[in-house]
């Protein structure tokens, strides 16, 4: 893994989160490569996860573990100061129980994609980062970390012998210094389908972004994050997914 | 596996509830030879799990998943009338959860064993027991199946091909037709020590109980029940485990 | 209450399901004069429960307590065989919940309607009908329970001194003995807005229902409950309340 | 409410956690004189709950809603980093559940102490301060919240109108600037029930403890806080309420 999918490469994996109870996963699944189920810690019963690895299966579409703080009335969003070693037990019983899920439907877990609060804390945040790892790695090291390229994250999986796969979103507006535009600022979400899978097709074939001050910045992804869940979601995944096939990219995720 | 511990085989496997919050787990690993390690549903966080099945591992007990309804409130000990697609996946992924914390200490998942409600549901239940027993097939049906003798949920798990591990219980009593005195009778719960050891090395060595009524009755058992949160539940184990090793029973899980 | 709505008091309440975080809240505060919000026993978290109160209470709509089972998981749908003073203390809990909340938005819990398996298991089950029905009673016996016409909870209730307030369903079929037809079994469900409408019209005025044989029945209620989560939930909704307009029916809630 | 304790008034509250499912909760109704109870959000099922008010009114001991972060897996001790509206949210559901238990068993909710991280967190953060004061002004503002002696969350409280409980710790050492020895350094915790019990009563009487480094330092309290779940806990609470009494000083709580 690592590298800008251009010319060389052209095959890039697009990623969404599924098995939440929101959004239209069937149309995703049309659209994905990878498919970030949920484990039940801020979303997802045991059946709905079964459905969802069973859809994903028959889709072809690769599974990965959506690990959450176990903050099921707040979706997984809020900051949680858990201490390394319970997040380590967190993430560990998240992954094993959609392992069996997976299993069950003749799938396998792929990957591990942390969740909202618990994906933005572990970019900065190093012993709640190391505490993911360390899951990762005492249940054999085979599963990729899926994150943000530079993320302590990231970084500390690479230390202790993981793969990565880094990702870059669809609709989310860049700072200069190759950061997202915070939610609270103008740019921070892009709407317009077109202007996305402009957007997408640039980072794959060029492997830059137009940041919000108009400069090209240089994003490095071997998958993209669709949002599945916003408004125009799926019309937005389909314009990217049809705007790659016309560009000559191909999606799929890289086993 | 099969077939009363008499002569031939003087080695008998004893279990106990772990995990749960409540007893005196060292001291239970100690004495018992299998750990009924409680997934999450009924009780136990993943912190919990990890430490338990650590401990397990480290004094060489064997591991089961304490399977549940989803009743942490309830502990797991009402019937739950769950649709058997429902029932299976919950099962998938208690099993699954403590899959992936036993392999991240080093140990592995041996046996499952229901909790509560749902255990005495399968005894008679046919659609709940044909759900646990397809979780069980559905991830690769490698996982015997404790539970009582000639109860519906074992001879499903038999029919579909998996091992089964018959239990009796230390300290219930039992009526001439075999079956448990139910806990609103007399003599529904032995709570003498002596009388509990004696029992237990009885039905090791002759394969028999005496039932509330003196007669002997035959009871087939691969594994005898240790409770562990009951008042002197300790003390009773360890009378247990020193009258067997008295009588020259080795007190081991086959495996 | 109780009588048949007809001529002289051309009134009815029309109640809704609200705050469980599916089908569209919002558009229904629009139609019904009764809200009942879940609890976050099977769906709801507080900040929901806040938010569907202050709605409710912006809209003029009158709130209920929607007590269930404590199965998240399965959204309160399965039947649970709790202990009486266990599922009393269950709904003391959510009622009391739910007032905090709707006191602080200067709202109050002026109903209680069990939710799902709840509701159906106390048409017969009359221990756990007693059990929610000692609840509103050690409460102080002030909130009237919402439910089936004939059915053991709203008899024990009367006995009880509890006020009551029966409901009819707005696009369930009714069997000639007054019983809906199961969900099994065709015309258990109408999907055509105008016959919802019709039915509810009728049902107001004339006090009758035509049951799935054709033959026109009795059909005492004060409320009328129309789902807000089914496909054309809030088309069929706005069906009958502007057919009830049409007819010089009232829509509101007796208080 | 507030001053010291001293000559004029010797009279003093003491509080204790109860309803958590660990320690001794009948030993400690004997001494105590008001029951922090546990709402359901880090400990306790509604069952439980009813339990722990009915004996605590059966003893005269006032009750109060122990309020928590979601976080039942970590007993409610990580930091959640909640947005002040739901947080606002989660403490009027708890308030609100507490009050209609306690209304059941003819009792009602005094007072509202956070457990835990809540607790500690609002001794400086102020919006989740500002939150849990927002909760019991929209519950009509009648309920004191009970807190560490100059923390915002008591600022606060007092600046909205609210009254306060000021309360000092039994067993916990304090530094020379009256705030408490971190529990990773020496001299956290203090483990003689002599010592403990002549700590109260100097506490009491002179309304001063000796620090760490041995100096006298001022504390301000009308409600000392006895820890049920700690080794010796009861025998520390025996102690110090014997102790208090051979002094002339009254336990009671002050409504």
């Amino acid at each position: 893994m690592g590298g800008r999918g251009r010319s060389a490469d052209l095959i890039i994996d697009l990623n969404a989160d599924l098995g939440e109870g929101v959004g239209d996963d069937e149309a995703m699944l049309d659209v994905v490569s990878s498919a970030n189920v949920a484990c039940g810690f801020h979303a997802g019963t045991p059946a709905e996860l079964v459905a969802t690895c069973r859809a994903a299966a028959a889709a072809g579409v690769r599974i990965g573990a959506q690990v959450s703080y176990p903050d099921r009335s707040g979706f997984g969003r809020r900051f949680m100061d858990i201490a390394p070693d319970d997040l380590t037990a967190d993430v560990l019983y998240q992954i094993g129980a959609l392992e069996g899920i997976a299993r069950a439907v003749g799938a396998e877990v792929a990957y591990v994609k942390p969740h909202g609060a618990l994906y933005n804390s572990i970019v900065e945040h190093e012993r709640q980062a190391d505490a993911v790892v360390a899951a990762i790695v005492e249940l054999g090291g085979s599963l990729p970390l899926m994150g943000l390229p530079g993320s302590v994250s990231l970084r500390r999986a690479e230390r202790a012998g993981l793969a990565v796969i880094t990702e870059a979103f669809a609709d989310r507006g860049y700072r200069p210094d190759g950061t997202l535009v915070p939610r609270t600022e103008p740019g921070a979400v892009l709407t317009d389908s077109a202007a996305i899978a402009r957007r997408v097709v640039g980072l794959v074939i060029d492997g830059t972004v137009a940041a919000v001050d108009g400069s090209d910045i240089a994003v490095d992804a071997e998958s993209i994050c669709l949002h599945g869940d916003t408004p125009g979601a799926v019309e937005h995944a389909r314009a990217v997914r049809e705007a790659l096939g016309e560009s000559g990219v191909v999606v799929a995720a890289r086993r």
